[in-house]
């Protein structure tokens, strides 16, 4: 038989991990009945807490905090399963809370979750509130930043970071287009308040420096939406001259990008070119597609993130040196 | 100068929503320098409590849990955004947790909202949990159902729902596909254990009985996923005889059918007919779609599922009668 887990005694028990965890540790109020089922099933099943159960406070309510500026975006999500898959098997329950890219508003969530006192908080950050982060750190609540950099990099650097090589990515999907002949550029990005937005900008750049083009390219900036990626098409056919190749730097906008060329009935890539910082899962609907689009692993910076939390929720007080795991691309070409 | 709302307080004073309302009862600890802070903010801001928030008991969270069974779907998204354009100007966050469509990961997170004590819940659910549900409700927990009904209709009945016409929408998907001549029918569903697969499944079986069809449709059970539209063509496909139009009964398995028939090299409606219950973002990067669809109204029903919520939590102890509101559909075709 396999080793019950502290999820397993909770489910059989009806109650939280929280609670058995409340019981186990005699903390805490829980009527009688509600003990007497939990001892039940951890007879019944054998449970033996694990190292990590131990070695936590007593206090620990088993909920982990997640912040995201977008929480229907696919790219979070799959975050989100990876930090799941591995933090679960220890007991530990995902609550979201979704910025949509509003720097207020996560400031609210975090307060939130602090007063809610969450075992840890995973941050992928809408910029704005490097002092929060700051004052929770120093509150002792691990802090786990996933693909967004805080503003202020000193402020950053004593934080865990799971991210993408995002200006390296940039680059290259800018080069391919560069390569292919294209001299004026579309650029869809999000705010610059995002790390991924400034770093991403920063490779195209540096793409087009490479390649001794002086001129600015064109750039719109929006909040990462599907919106922002028709709006971008729309300013950029209409301008003169028109760009002819457009590099989109995140998979929501790349989806808007093309559905308003389609719109426009122009061809990809033989009236406009389409580079995207992502893949776009409905990229395959489209005739000839020819798309150029780096994938990402949000799945496997999850998992990671996640081996990172259980490490930070075990130290406890003791100092860590804070981990920073970057995650690189290759440039694909969709047929 | 328009009347400050509880959320610009807590924003000014830096604070939660949950805070403030503490200082202004007098309830809970909070420290002085805090207190300062929000009295500050409530004379410079003029800020006078609603007669909702002067309603509520005094250990209100501020705090709506929000249970869906795909999180990413931007359909349970559209809902979401709703329920929080109307809670959010009284003070309300909402905290989301997804059970990806499992009804032991869902039963968790009902516990560890009451555990949390919100202030009420918004439950899609994935079935199996009546039981805990109506102990919530027997506990004064506000509940509000959102697009799916409990599996006994006794237990439902309790409470507060916001749902679609499920049956009749399907009925007409279908009736539309039978009307341009097709016979052999598939039909890509999620599990019956949600209200939403039953209802439909419904649906498209009156349609066939109203033509006189006797025969058995094809039917693809899965659960809800983009992954399960897939897979579902590839089972019609390999029959014998091919079905030849399929109707879809939820968006995401929508863009699975999509994207495998176009892998197939087969034109739609041509080659193979599709009838969508939700309309498919991606639908019109198709070449030739000529797709059906219904649209759905996701940020309608929040806002109406928001409105109850704040009904509910203003009634306290008061017994209201439950308020059940259905949305209806019409058929569109992309062009």
């Amino acid at each position: 038989m396999s080793k019950a887990t502290i999820k397993q005694v909770a489910a059989a028990a009806e109650v939280s991990t929280a609670t058995v965890s409340r019981v186990l540790n005699e903390s805490g109020y829980v009527s009688e009945e509600v003990k007497e089922r939990v001892m039940e099933a951890v007879d019944r099943l054998n449970y033996q807490p694990s190292a990590i159960a131990r070695s936590l406070k007593q206090d620990k309510t088993f909920m982990i905090g997640v912040i995201v500026p977008d929480i229907s975006n696919p790219y979070f999500m799959g975050i989100s399963r990876g930090i799941e898959d591995v933090v679960g098997q220890e007991g530990f329950q995902l609550m979201f809370g979704s910025s949509d890219e509003n720097p207020g508003k996560e400031e609210r969530l975090l307060q939130l979750f602090q007063e809610k006192r969450v075992d840890a908080i995973v941050l992928a950050t809408a910029g704005g509130n490097d002092d929060i982060v700051g004052r929770l750190a120093d509150a002792g609540v691990p802090i786990v930043l996933v693909d967004r950099k805080l503003e202020s990099a000193e402020a950053g650097e004593r934080l865990d970071l799971v991210a993408e090589d995002n200006a390296e990515g940039a680059f290259r999907l800018t080069s391919r287009l560069l390569e292919d002949g294209h001299v004026r550029i579309g650029v869809v990005n999000g705010p610059a308040r995002a790390s991924t937005g400034r770093e991403r900008d920063e490779g195209v750049r540096q793409a087009l420096r490479a390649r001794g083009i002086a001129s600015e390219p064109l750039v719109y900036n929006g909040e990462f939406s599907t919106e922002d990626g028709i709006r971008a098409v729309r300013r950029f056919l209409a301008s003169d001259p028109r760009p002819t190749a457009i590099v989109s730097l995140n998979n929501r906008m790349s989806l808007g990008v093309l559905l308003e060329i389609v719109r426009n009935g122009l061809r990809i890539p033989d009236d406009m070119a389409v580079a995207s910082f992502g893949e776009v899962e409905a990229g395959s609907l489209l005739k000839e597609p020819g798309l150029y689009y780096i994938d990402q692993h949000p799945y496997e910076m999850g998992t990671r993130a996640g081996e990172l939390l259980l490490r930070r929720i075990q130290a406890k007080e003791e100092k860590l040196e804070p981990a920073c795991e970057i995650f690189r691309h290759e440039v694909n070409r969709l047929n």
